[in-house]
């Protein structure tokens, strides 16, 4: 036997169990398919040690499970610049605004608006994030897409295209793409609607120094012994005693297995024996989001002499939402455009030299001229990344969660799940990704000890036709 | 090099492809996963060399390219049992009748029901199969659910009911899983929405002597050199000048290849390069329908001599609807329960026991306790199915055909697509298939002609990033 467990990926969640079972005294492989770790956390060099995100970045007081592994590795965060005045275009017209929403979107959106967050936010608070389908009325808000729930619940125009640029910002989905279950889950796991959109009072509140890539990197440094990038994974079997991991040039055994890679990428695994078909079908359900991010980088920050946050919204544009994303100490300047939902799917299309206009045209519009000529412009296409294939997260479409929910911890045999997707604080967040690592080495601990193991029945379920 | 072109997958679409090349003057080589061919066609043999259907088995009248195919190797056809009387199960409350739903469904239901095929009809003829993200409203249709649509267009409970009934027995999918916009483009491709619900009058009219796989097979008897099952493809590499085809135990090369498999299926092959992330994540929103197809064989149909058409449908039982589906000669009788949508993903969680004597006791509530007594009982369970996933045919969710549409058949490189989902008439069935094939080989063609591949521009759209 060559370890105790194999772990698949080396994504915070992998990163995570693996840390975990290493101090329980386990000898772990952590197989990585790319050079680098980090998944969908990922850094861009600025020069003088300086680097910022070009993946997963943000978090909030809510987000106890990164902050803590962040101090546990001595990452520092810093406040998101969220000063002055914001810029909005909503249906083609031009806003600046303060908070949430731009007060002159009119008498009747406002409180249109307000009262939509506001149901969202009750019916979120009933779905429980580890078992969303037996919220009260699950199947019948897992049968509708979030496009179906603003038609009937969202009357204004203005009102109804703010927020659905707001979720698509925050989901990376169109409002067709997801299922209402999904939505109100992945917003109760963040700690609620509205926290979820906002930045100081929300989600958005704090950056890492360094980038957040950094704190899988400084997780990385510390299990030298157990890592092994370039090991892309093509085959899982299970044997009475053991489980054999293989892809090209390697092979490798172990007592357990932990896959902790999106769930639709563990779909694409080849299992022997095959993987019961609940399961199989829920790989088939979890589309990854669709979003390009964006840097625009800059001598200095311009924007903020201006009064400006660096904020800009667009329920039309090129880019949902862009932010000041400079580091701490504010040089250079950086913006991230986040192109997400249908805007990425019409960006993915263009040429590179195509996208990069279409965003700085975005960003002109809403900061000036000055805001088209950059130092350097850097884009990272999460869709085009053969070992993402899509972020933030994966969604559930409408139907899944109801369906086949179940499967998605469930252990099969020697196989246990993590990855943010599988997580219950923060899932779809960095916050699950720990979350779900957490989850699954304790899983192996207390079958080493014995115990039936967590999702027992449902492992019954999925495994019988073994 | 060792062929002009690799067709992955032996189903009716690979087959037709390898046919039509070979007729061309190329040499092929046709790559089959399992030791069988037929794909979603699959017999059990009865005995005395009778053999019935596990996996697709009807057409129509206007299923002519299945009718052309079957006639070219000699299948014969014959007419599906549909004398006598039905009984359905529509919200727990029992029906006999006669044509396409019960009478006494309610003098409200009745109207509500047809007024909703009606909607569907006309709706569905405005959606052309072949590039459904130009019908007229097609972005409001594909932002809701089957289920959002009729809460809207059905009034009563019954009628919605037994319309959920009708459309989950047709595309093994929930009310929640489909996109509005799919259901229109398969009903339209297929001849219908009334015409797709329909027996004698509709695309169960007809089945194939000896079962449809027999097509399949007969196809493949007449392509020995270029068959070889048991290979398994894993990865697709592209060269400058060639492809290179792999799998546990074989390499292959050719100019060109026709992956002939469900969406889903194909996204789970390693391509080098990586495919765009437009058409991978089309790979990730197509997902197999859920259907288990269960034979209950007795000694004769007894249910004919009753006055009884052996069909029993059933809103909420453990199969929506049941067939005569007996050889021509009536002898055996055979009754086919398909398992579909909701109840497929209920069933599957059950023993075998369990779902024998579940299938059992709904049969026996239609037709009378002698159905319980079989002489044999058989279960094809397609989602277990390594290498299908999953039945009738691969779905679109909410969202995905105007956002990804057009990657559907769009060649990237040397890698053309075939399969059902990619057909045009009649997408989804037999049909679908034959004519997915015979388009990836007239693509072939075309190109050794010189001319500019179909789907030139969409190639350069999802290919451009290599």
């Amino acid at each position: 036997m060559e370890a105790d467990a194999i772990v698949i990926g080396a994504g915070l969640a992998g990163l995570t169990a693996t840390r975990e079972l290493k101090q329980a005294g386990w000898t772990v492989r952590l197989l990585e398919a790319r050079e680098r770790v980090g998944g969908r956390l990922k850094g861009y060099a600025l020069g003088d040690g300086k680097a910022v995100d070009l993946g997963g970045e943000y978090f909030g007081d809510k987000s106890t499970l990164i902050a803590e592994t962040a101090r546990s590795v001595g990452v520092e965060r810093f406040s998101t610049y969220d000063d002055g005045e914001r810029v909005a275009f909503v249906n083609g017209k031009r806003f600046t605004y303060g908070g949430l929403i731009p007060l002159r979107l009119g008498p009747v959106a406002l409180p249109d608006f307000g009262r939509a967050v506001l149901k969202i936010e009750r019916l979120a608070r009933r779905v429980p994030p580890d078992r969303p389908w037996t919220a009260p009325d699950a199947e019948k808000l897992d049968s509708q897409t979030f496009w179906s729930w603003c038609r009937r619940n969202v009357a204004t125009a203005p009102a109804r295209a703010f927020l659905t640029m707001a979720v698509e910002a925050a989901y990376c989905a169109g409002p067709a793409d997801l299922s209402m279950l999904h939505v109100l889950t992945y917003a109760n796991a963040s700690g609620g609607f509205r926290y979820l959109l906002e930045v100081t009072k929300g989600i958005q509140r704090y950056r890492f120094d360094g980038g957040a890539h950094s704190v899988a990197d400084k997780l990385a440094a510390r299990l030298p012994d157990e890592l092994r990038t370039g090991a892309v994974v093509r085959g899982i079997e299970q044997r009475s005693d053991s489980v054999v991991v293989s892809g090209p040039g390697f092979t490798a055994r172990a007592r357990f297995v932990v896959v902790a890679v999106p769930v639709t990428l563990a779909g694409r695994i080849a299992y022997t024996p095959a993987l019961a078909g609940f399961r199989d079908q829920l790989t088939q359900r979890m589309p990854a989001g669709s979003a390009i991010k964006c840097l625009a980088i800059y001598d200095e920050p311009f924007w903020r002499a201006d009064g400006r946050s660096g904020q800009v919204t667009s329920t039309d544009g090129p880019f949902r939402v862009a932010f000041d994303t400079s580091p701490a100490d504010g040089s250079p300047g950086v913006l991230s455009a986040f192109v997400t939902g249908r805007a990425a799917r019409t960006l993915t299309l263009l040429s590179p030299a195509e996208r990069r206009s279409a965003v700085l045209d975005g960003l002109a519009k809403g900061l000036g001229p000055r805001a088209a000529k950059v130092v350097d412009f850097v884009e990272q296409n999460w869709l085009d990344e053969e070992f993402t294939r899509g972020c933030y997260h994966g969604y559930a479409t409408p139907g899944t969660l109801t369906a086949h929910g179940p499967a998605l911890r469930a252990p099969i045999g020697r196989i246990h799940w993590a990855g943010t997707e599988t997580g219950v604080h923060q899932l779809g967040s960095m916050g699950g990704a720990i979350d779900s690592g957490r989850r699954a080495a304790r899983e192996l601990l207390a079958r080493e000890r014995g115990e039936r193991p967590a999702g027992r029945r449902a492992e019954e379920l999925t495994g019988h036709v073994q």
